[in-house]
């Protein structure tokens, strides 16, 4: 497992962007959990559990994901954008940015 | 495995108001592949795959998690919710709905 | 100005479903202020006023629009809806309501 | 009025950090349009319209305010935090940027 580093690193020069994530030991555990949590929704399912018990739990586990997302992204705005604007290649990094955020409002 | 019904049955005279999902299979394949999807993720990041990649998969399992509970919120109205209102429940039903979407809207 | 009432009421016989609002005063009002923060924002930007302190007013304004229409869904469901599936049109009125709902989760 | 920019512009030293929205005046004309919409919500709740047509609007209102706060978060992302980030200020400025994010994100 890799050690943890202070912000996102985006290796531009390579094809895939390999990116260490810099809270990546506490992300896995996060993802570990919300896999959890949507296994416990459908056996919530299996066992014919009420509706609104049933979306309550949902609900945490897509605020689980959002935690995820969030911290993902500050750390790529710290790490990634950071060093693309420094490097001049701001905008691009900017425009992706923007596109994913457009989604997020829906 | 129970067998599809026409719409969400709660039992109100148990305590635990059980609820038979009519979509169960459907709901429960979705669930599962919404698992796959953040193990899916999980593994990107362990393999330090690029942050905008990762959060525009968190962006589908977010996504998916949100078609399973409209569905469900879909068939609790279709079928709690009237069968609540049909026995002059519908006040309590129809609270806790509400209460519910004021947390969606956030 | 119609006295306040306890539920939203569809005269279903009307071809347009005329509602009189039972928070109609208080909705009136909400939807006063949020005019103001809209133009209060477009008085920040004339003023060149910095744009994080403009998007944190545009929040306000989207939390204040959310809260009417929260309101406005909570008393339909009370009213239009209990009453609808009171006479037998519930599924109509359902599918209405989580077709608006899938736009909002967008 | 002043002329339009390619990007926002934020004067560290002044302590207000004024900003020239690089599209002030579309900003303003749209503005203007969410003001009209938010006045016919209220005409309509106060001429008594069915309320699936008046959450439709609001809907429509929200979305509008959403494309605004999009439009600023791009430009301040493209100029200010560019600039933050050439100037050794990032930080601070992706500090701001994600607080206000998490908001967002409900």
């Amino acid at each position: 497992m890799s050690s943890e580093v202070n912000s996102a690193c985006c290796h531009d020069e390579q094809p895939d962007r390999q990116t260490v994530q810099p809270h990546k030991r506490q992300l896995l555990q996060r993802l570990k959990r919300v896999e959890g949590q949507v296994r416990g929704i459908a056996s919530m399912i299996e066992s014919d559990r009420y509706c609104v018990d049933v979306l309550t739990q949902i609900q945490a586990a897509r605020a689980a994901l959002d935690a995820v997302s969030l911290q993902i992204l500050q750390d790529h705005l710290r790490g990634c954008v950071q060093q693309a604007v420094q490097h001049g290649e701001g905008d691009q990094a900017i425009e992706e940015i923007t596109t994913l955020l457009a989604k997020w409002k829906g």
